[in-house]
């Protein structure tokens, strides 16, 4: 297996999603072809990568002897083991000070709370009572997550308005660890997408929004519709954050806008969604800044070449459409950028997104919201 | 084989270099997985796509069981195998009409003179006194040609002064078709790219320039530094020709800009070197247009996003040199584009290309040149 792996930037990818997907295809621009370590022969990323490794994220082991950087799509993996591959010399990227931030919520609320970064009230909650005294002091609403991220599609946050629905929550989740957090009004849904060189190099995009329905992310607009103290003062949090960490490649800094200011609801140690835009926006996507990073390559520049960008995703319905069955259609919304991941359409999966540039945001989504009907396989009369 | 084929857009790329490479990428973001017919496992698009078959392009008709539509990113194949593909229902894109005329440079030629459009005057050398002829009647010097396309980075034109030289160049070519064209002093090399759908819907990228050096392709510019006039008919003869010719796909025009005006000097039915550039400087690159033609779906927008950009090439030296050992050094040139395609070193090889937008086209070339001699190993003092 090893022998045959190309010489220079021996990169290995852990996951195949679309998230891989989209690295793959940036690391490829460059010349490099990173090894894939996927779960399912119809894995996103393993449709359309060759010779990606089948395993279990454990078998992890074998698949770093043949690597010289390792990094990850998502946040399903064992601490330790990574832990004692970063020991023995291989490089895993983010550092296991990021990954650990970034795969167990009451660790990086315990990180971010001790070096004064703004998050909100939180605590774990082992039993119900845990959970009756946080109401008793914060009262309810309360914000309930499981503490380690869940498969794609699992549902991981809960806000519970009585004590009836929060028992509900703690008895369907009684294998999951959960904690509890003051539930505060919220302005606007933020995130920067912060990347940084193992030197300490560091370059930020703009500020963008998420817009959810039901729970989900189905609107991400960039740049964000918020004054510029705001943006500046969210750029600096992430890159702090990212410093303090010392995180290599993307992190993205997941904020809720309040009437208290920024607090720091998420982070996620990867590319994310909420900078597929950046594809088409910037010179440098998100991705092929997270390779360069991950290989200690120079960064690329993340200005936005136009003044909006919307980018809708693409979500599986119950009606069991495939958007790929209705790709010419889509095609047909004039200068709008569609992508199909290659999977099979399952309720609430992500299938896709389509991203609209235009001179204002208006436009822009007009322009997304017309692509996405139409790969949903909703006509106009 | 067929039975794990991706059941919507069963697209099949014959051949396996940078072309395919880029046009695979293509179609992945689009959600479509196209499978390869490569000759080697080091072939640039192998290393990058899985599932490549390997077998020699007379290998076709196996591979066209698999496919629903079959593209190609060179010209050595079989045209006789070709049509009997499509007489028995295969979707050959472009179709064998335009494949004919891109493959024999005669018969191109004729066909193009036969309709009214720019030639240079010309005549087959079957013998030595055939071109003694044709040199008696337009002097020298004479432009000789392979009438089909070589391998790559094989030659295929000489310009030859006198008898001797041509005498030379038909000796060392013994085995190879020539013909001879009229030699016409060139004030500029341009290139129109022109795309096309089944029904006969076309688009045109912007008019752009080619620079030589040694016989040898190093820089692009686009928009080419013509008046509107001169673009305008560039443009209307390019798309007069596809439509002539019923091309499928991307049709390359490549122009002579004479002291009598345009002329035609080659057609190349596929993406085409001129226009790589269309990743970054148009909202749909010419590997997006041609996978979304040959599948008969709706092209995209193909103006140019900035001023002015510049692609230099990057080709392999006698030193030697693997441009992937100095990605960095590339990288760190702000702005710029790098395109490795995972090929080994060798002298003439193509390896890749940079591209840079700007406002203008002396300061993208300056961007493209620097990052090009990063590149090739050349430092600054």
């Amino acid at each position: 297996m090893s022998s045959d792996f190309p010489a220079l930037y021996r990169l290995g990818i852990v996951g195949a999603g679309q998230i891989a997907r989209m690295t793959h295809q940036a690391a490829v621009k460059l010349g490099i072809t990173p090894r894939l370590l996927a779960e399912e022969s119809d894995d996103s990323a393993a449709l359309a990568a060759p010779d990606a490794v089948f395993g279990h994220p454990d078998s992890l082991v074998g698949f770093a002897d043949t690597c010289e950087v390792i990094t990850f799509e998502h946040e399903r993996l064992d601490l330790g083991l990574l832990r004692r591959l970063e020991e023995s010399g291989a490089k895993i990227r983010p550092g296991t000070k990021t990954v650990a931030a970034a795969f167990d919520k009451m660790h990086q609320r315990r990180v971010l709370l001790n070096r004064g970064f703004p998050v909100p009230v939180f605590s774990e909650v082992r039993s119900p009572d845990d959970l009756i005294d946080f109401s008793a002091v914060f009262d309810w609403p309360v914000v309930l997550k499981s503490i380690r991220a869940g498969r794609p599609g699992e549902k991981g946050v809960w806000i519970v308005e009585n004590q009836h629905e929060a028992m509900a929550v703690l008895s369907e989740n009684a294998d999951r660890e959960l904690m509890a957090e003051n539930f505060q009004p919220i302005i606007k849904e933020l995130v920067v997408i912060v990347v940084r060189r193992p030197g300490g190099n560091t370059r930020a995009y703009p500020v963008t929004e998420t817009v959810q329905t039901d729970g989900v992310v189905r609107e991400i607009r960039s740049p964000a519709s918020v004054g510029h103290r705001v943006a500046t003062e969210a750029k600096e949090l992430a890159t702090r954050i990212a410093d303090e960490l010392d995180a290599v490649g993307v992190l993205a800094v997941e904020l809720f806008l309040t009437t208290e200011g920024l607090v720091v609801n998420e982070l996620a140690a990867r590319p994310h969604n909420a900078g597929h835009h950046t594809i088409e926006s910037t010179p440098t996507s998100q991705f092929e800044n997270h390779v360069r990073a991950v290989l200690d390559l120079p960064l690329g520049p993340t200005w936005q070449v136009a003044p909006a960008a919307v980018t809708m995703n693409i979500l599986g319905g119950f009606d069991g459409v495939d958007p790929a069955e209705h790709l010419s259609e889509a095609l047909s919304v004039e200068g709008v950028h569609v992508h199909l991941y290659g999977k099979r359409p399952k309720p609430g999966r992500k299938l896709g997104h389509v991203t609209a540039l235009a001179d204002d945001h208006e436009l822009a989504r007009d322009m997304a919201r017309r692509a996405e009907a139409a790969l949903q396989g909703r006509r106009p009369w």
